[in-house]
């Protein structure tokens, strides 16, 4: 579903002003016959589509009663509570998923890596309800499925091939958890999902919140097995806390690994958590991608998948303030997500997909410092949401 | 300026639904004859007034033109800076703190205490113009404000008097800076203050950034003076970092003796700082306060100075998720506050200020998590906003 469309006066990433044709789905730069559709930026931002590059959407309680959260502080509470959660109450996965990429689309995020728990007492119950969402709004928003094992996998007799059946059933990429302190086995886990991944010539996901050395060790396991692999620009770090633990020469070491094999990591730059160096990051090479994690969950009460938003946190949990940092952050949550997502056609040059988000804001800067909510959304030369409002009611009904 | 309002159906700190009169200005339980206006609340949570404890009116640039930030990550670079866009660029302390004052209304702020630099560059300016605002919004917010010696006192001959003569134009509060770091004097900084309050019977307010050990060196001697004075209740220290790097016996005394002499700690929960030990500062009956710190200003891009978001970002900070610590990250933003600032007639009880804001919200920790923005704010029973939007125009034009 491609429209045709002319966007004049907005400024690419805050540059200058111009006009941005899209053509058959795609920016273009010929002019030729005027195109159906005309619309004035007024001087707006022209960002590529944002990019959610971790999230749960089958967790999500928007919409639903309040959850009262009288949950301990451990991350073993928390997966039992989240467990007690959904067979308690009726978190159907296809809805709620819905719910969450229609939220999301109103603040321009038109491409989606969720995780969704594969488990012994859930089945494959949550995969289909997302792979069905993935299917409903695929002409509004992309959404990539990782058959995640929330609880467990080698602990949970059974798991493993779950996750063997989620694949078949159609998801795109083959989650991990913590290999140690999870799994109890980082060896024996990682050998099993690489292989996975193998069988099915998918990606890899990892959540990987072990601290400090124990991170690192693992970290140096799934380089060595991105290696053997040839598994290059197909793995993803998400959390990945260990980065900001370590001291200076282990860290820099560990990060170039990381980046010879363009293995991308996920940080969402949550305030609790060990932050990590952007900067030295940056200045490795290494493909950074951010996500709002769970939003509105048994969790966490708060999140609103704002991508932009993120940036913001990504910046002040880093202490970041001035123009250039928060450009930066801004890149990470659009074409640092693209490359670890990796999306065909993304951005805003020439045969690229013609999607786009238009912000009002006078630089990038102060798009993520102050996220103006009344922001334009297009997808494939189509109009979605104009100013904050959706264009057509009906697109944001799920049906 | 008072009015005599019922507010039918109101869930006060998210309690159950009860009708709440104000009449002459304070909450009331005779009934007698109907007010004159009667709104529903519609099972809104209701607050009392949001307390911003900590904020720099003068230094905001809201409204004016984007300031490019390419500030270097030091303190000292930051305060270069800052007096630097002060002198080239038009920051009317009058204009700008007034803006801010009339923003942050609309979130339910009805207490604002307001650091303002004095310096041997600005001299009074900032002070008057911030006490000319004062004054001018008296009828909507109570602002107090801080006489702020942030180039420093003791290295810049003349700011000791300036500070006096602050004192003597109408400031409300002595404010102090990092004793050892900025004034390279911690005892000859902390008696000239102390002296200062004792001299004009005002409360103290110390921006305290010092780290660890010096940090608590410096708490000490804040504790000395203030029982030497007979000061309780009227010192606030701001930031206290160092409360959130000590080892763990240490940090218990230390804030032990902070609350034996009810001295209070206003915390921002600022993400790149460390976090203060909040549980155990409750525990230990410290009383604790919030604020935005500067919004919008040469410092730092972000900040919109709505008390409940942050209450949010305290809970985040602390890695808090469970609906009880949301309930007391709001106290904080309200009652603590309020604490802390030496608000009488503060509170939803009979006999106090007619003053509170309705959240439409099911439970504390929603309003907290996902802080709504169309709220209604009330004034000695005066409806100064209804759903977000100003009930008169009138009113948020500061002329």
């Amino acid at each position: 579903m491609t429209s045709d469309l002319l966007i004049r006066n907005a400024r690419p990433l805050g540059g200058e002003p111009v006009d941005l044709l899209i053509r058959g789905g795609r920016f273009s730069a010929a002019a030729g016959a005027a195109p159906a559709e005309t619309i004035d930026a007024a001087g707006c931002i022209a960002l590529p589509g944002l990019v959610e590059a971790h999230t749960h959407l089958d967790k999500t309680l928007i919409g639903m009663d309040w959850f009262e959260n009288r949950i301990g502080p451990t991350r073993n509470e928390r997966i039992l509570a989240d467990r007690k959660a959904k067979r308690e109450r009726d978190m159907n996965a296809h809805r709620q998923s819905a719910r969450q990429v229609l939220q999301t689309l109103h603040y321009g995020v038109l491409h989606i890596r969720s995780h969704v728990d594969v488990d012994t007492e859930i089945g494959l119950a949550n995969i289909e309800g997302v792979l069905e969402t993935r299917a409903a709004l695929r002409d509004l928003v992309d959404v990539q499925v990782v058959a995640f094992p929330q609880s467990g996998m080698l602990p949970r007799d059974g798991t493993f091939d779950l996750m063997d059946a989620a694949m078949a059933a159609g998801a795109d990429i083959v989650g991990g958890i913590d290999p140690a302190t999870i799994e109890r086995d980082p060896v024996r886990h990682l050998d099993a999902i690489f292989a996975l991944a193998d069988k099915y010539a998918k990606p890899v996901d990892i959540h990987l919140h072990e601290p400090g050395d124990l991170g690192a060790f693992c970290l140096d396991l799934i380089v060595e097995r991105t290696r053997a692999l040839a598994l290059q620009g197909r793995v993803m770090v998400s959390h990945a806390y260990c980065l900001g633990m370590l001291e200076p020469a282990r860290q820099r070491t560990l990060i170039e690994a990381l980046a010879a094999e363009r293995i991308s990591v996920m940080t969402v730059g949550s305030p609790a958590a060990p932050a990590l160096p952007l900067r030295l990051m940056r200045e490795c090479g290494l493909i950074v991608a951010s996500g709002s994690d769970g939003i509105q969950g048994t969790w966490e009460p708060w999140g609103n998948g704002d991508m932009l938003e993120r940036a913001k946190y990504l910046a002040q949990r880093n202490g970041m303030t001035n123009d250039a940092d928060l450009a930066e952050t801004a890149r990470i949550c659009t074409f640092g997500g693209a490359e670890g997502l990796g999306l065909a056609g993304y951005g805003l040059a020439e045969g690229d997909f013609g999607d786009l988000v238009l912000v009002p804001a006078r630089t990038l800067a102060e798009a993520v410092a102050l996220t103006p909510q009344r922001r334009t959304v297009i997808r494939r030369g189509r109009i979605l949401v104009r100013e904050g409002v959706p264009a057509q009611a009906s697109i944001f009904d799920p049906g």
